[in-house]
């Protein structure tokens, strides 16, 4: 019935992950076949120069330096280059020429997702990317499939290790930011150039790739409010500790009420504090977790490696698995879905909670004044606590106040931060934290 | 292109589950119906007894008693009758009819799964049972098709949500085994008649469905070694507390080596000390998750509530959605891969880890004793630790010899065990427990 012939499958990109890739597929092919039903063939492995020195696990007669001519011959196409350009034009043509593709280019989706994913429509190919958020951790299916008849609420994920490892150690080690920052670079966690995981553009990335996927919305990247974890303090981990909490960096997708009234979906990342006893605290070193709130399924978290060649070329052979089973059943590829189209709200919307410390004079009446300036805003107090230190040399005693906003739109809360900074009962503004995860 | 047309989706079973799928498809109908680019229609639920009284989630004129005539009438059936017959017969006759089929029903699918699936495979159809092993948490489709790229090592699960909250509460609480029974009764964790839950009969389902899945081999329920909690005391649970672990009933699969030295697969189901450190003892109340160690992706995990009525649900409208999209693609359905067919190896190929606790005479010699004992049965002792009671009424003293053994076969675990309660030097064998996550 079916026709037994070889698929072929080409790899743009003989990096790392490229030749991680080439290898498990030669190690483990008679047992993929056999799972698939069908022969699997890589057909080379396109890079930049053919001479650069590289891993042997990419035997030499593969490489080829003609990435179109092998892309149009294959079935499947592994888009493993990363960055915008040349992958765009590649991913594209492969898809037009009827090909599936499969990327782990964050970068690449984040951008460019609606123009690739409309290109494949057009064909009845499929774009796969379980590799493109968490490595390793099933994520895409789990939101594209198993979670397709329900509701998502909200995602919170932490979708970046490197910047899990520094706060982790130093909520753990007790470690300084320049420390955790120094020993993550030492073991490989960061790159030379360290910004897109230190000020968040890769959790963005991730952020838009989720948010899209989860709401049935084209979520661009630019739409996706971004802090990265420089501002975050030794101190601020340390109080978080003491009070119950862990700062984590989440990547933050949520469904919520826009300010006229009508739903929409906003997207963030940002450092919180987590509570101790929520799931994702207890996501250590350089490991991811998702964390869905679904209305039936309720909550959910996946967990584990988030990064690393292994772990991502592990992921790349699932997305060629199902391609491949998808080839020999035939028919279009499912499209992706934006049957949401719900509009994109801007950060201001958002509702979240803040902690903040203020240094205060000891007196009667600041607790109130801080209280009635945060109430004149429309934003309600949780918990205040106050910790008095004695003044030095005679002078007057000043106190820290932590309070903890109920939930309120961010620009409200933005707006008693920036009061709060020039009243005249508060001395200093030391710290202002989300907090996520009640 | 496609034609547009409504999808029949015949339900059989209008209990709690039935009643929230046709719920939730009602209410979700448009929303649904743009994921998957066509329309769905719920032709009717099949009852035995149409004038028995339930939820008004269910409207009247759905109800038929003829579930061989709606069956036959639909292109997508929904099996939530539970139990062997007739749902067995049910599901046959479906598939047979060209309808894809979904089933949250563990004990079929444990019981006559190579069946089922054969009769899938000969015309073309699927068998989807996303919410046969944990309710809405994703695990088939990863371990399906993000992991099939992979090679499992191994499965540990908490997969039964009852007996999770009983060893839970007693762990936290401290409550004894019956005030915690007592509890999870009251509360609905646990049936009229808790042998299925208690004596380990659920938990073994699950761990022949992931087993089978997971090791693309057939593995039959009576194959599954079961050990239920009933046997589990309170003061297991403290002791487990004090020393750094905690008591879970875990649905163990995983690829070892047979006496023969060649692979095999093994399953099992019983209770066991976790480390507080692993992630599934981090896993609390009603909850269940699913830990996975593969040889590419390294550890995974799974988390959620792993049962519940809008739970399962959202599982099943989850493949309801991925069978109306399969019925527009077009092609046959993937079949289950059983490719591998592995061995199937009893219980005693098993190698595990043993904690065993016993009462001791506390005088020289002693320890030697056991020690030498262990080491003539292949087995040697990670640690041993020794407590000293003075002995009462000028008795003499004796001693709680705590041992936890390096790994070894099941088989010479079993025997030094047996060994040991017959030995002069052991007045009593306290406790026996297996430690697993390490």
């Amino acid at each position: 019935m079916i026709e037994y012939r070889n698929l072929k499958i080409a790899i743009l990109g003989g990096g790392t992950v490229g030749a991680n890739v080439v290898e498990l597929l030669g190690r483990h092919r008679e047992e993929l076949e056999a799972r698939v039903g069908t022969g699997l063939e890589v057909i080379g492995v396109a890079v930049r120069d053919a001479n650069a020195p590289r891993t042997p696990a990419i035997p030499a007669e593969l490489l080829t330096t003609d990435a179109e001519s092998l892309l149009t011959a294959a079935d499947i196409v592994v888009e493993l280059i990363g960055g915008l350009e040349p992958a765009r034009t590649y991913v594209l043509k492969a898809l037009r020429s009827g090909a599936d593709v499969i990327t782990a280019n964050k970068a690449l989706l984040a951008t460019h997702g609606p123009e690739l994913f409309d290109a494949a429509e057009q064909v009845g190919a499929q774009l796969y990317y379980e590799a493109a958020v968490a490595a390793a951790i099933p994520i895409i299916r789990p939101l594209r499939e198993s979670l397709a008849g329900d509701r998502i609420r909200r995602i919170l994920g932490i979708v970046n290790g490197s910047t899990n490892f520094i706060l982790d150690k130093m909520d753990i080690e007790g470690w300084s930011t320049d420390e955790a920052m120094r020993v993550a670079r030492e073991l490989g966690y960061l790159e030379a150039d360290p910004t897109l995981d230190v000020e968040g553009y890769d959790a963005a990335q991730k952020a838009a790739i989720l948010a899209s996927l989860a709401f049935h919305t084209q979520v661009p990247l630019d739409a996706v409010h971004r802090e990265g974890i420089a501002g975050v303090t030794h101190e601020q981990v340390a109080a978080a500790h003491d009070a119950g909490y862990v700062v984590k960096l989440l990547a933050i997708a949520e469904r919520l009420d826009g300010p006229d009234g009508h739903e929409g979906v906003a997207a963030r990342v940002h450092p919180a504090l987590v509570p101790r006893d929520h799931p994702l605290a207890a996501v250590h070193g350089g490991n991811n977790a998702v964390f869905v709130e679904a209305e039936f399924a309720g909550e959910l978290m996946f967990y584990g490696a988030g990064a690393g060649g292994v772990q991502t070329a592990s992921a790349v052979l699932g997305d060629i698995v199902s391609a491949a089973r998808r080839h020999l059943a035939g028919g279009p590829g499912v499209a992706e879905s934006t049957s949401a189209d719900l509009p994109v709200l801007p950060f201001a919307a958002v509702r979240t909670r803040y902690q903040v410390a203020l240094d205060v004079a000891d007196r009667p009446g600041v607790l109130a004044a801080v209280a009635q300036l945060v109430a004149d805003h429309g934003v309600s107090i949780e918990t205040a606590s106050q910790t008095t230190r004695p003044g030095e040399g005679g002078a007057e005693p000043t106190a820290t106040l932590v309070i903890v906003t109920h939930r309120a739109a961010e620009s409200a809360l933005a707006a008693t931060v920036a009061a709060l900074g020039r009243s005249e009962a508060v001395e200093r503004v030391t710290s202002v934290l989300r907090v996520e995860g009640l």
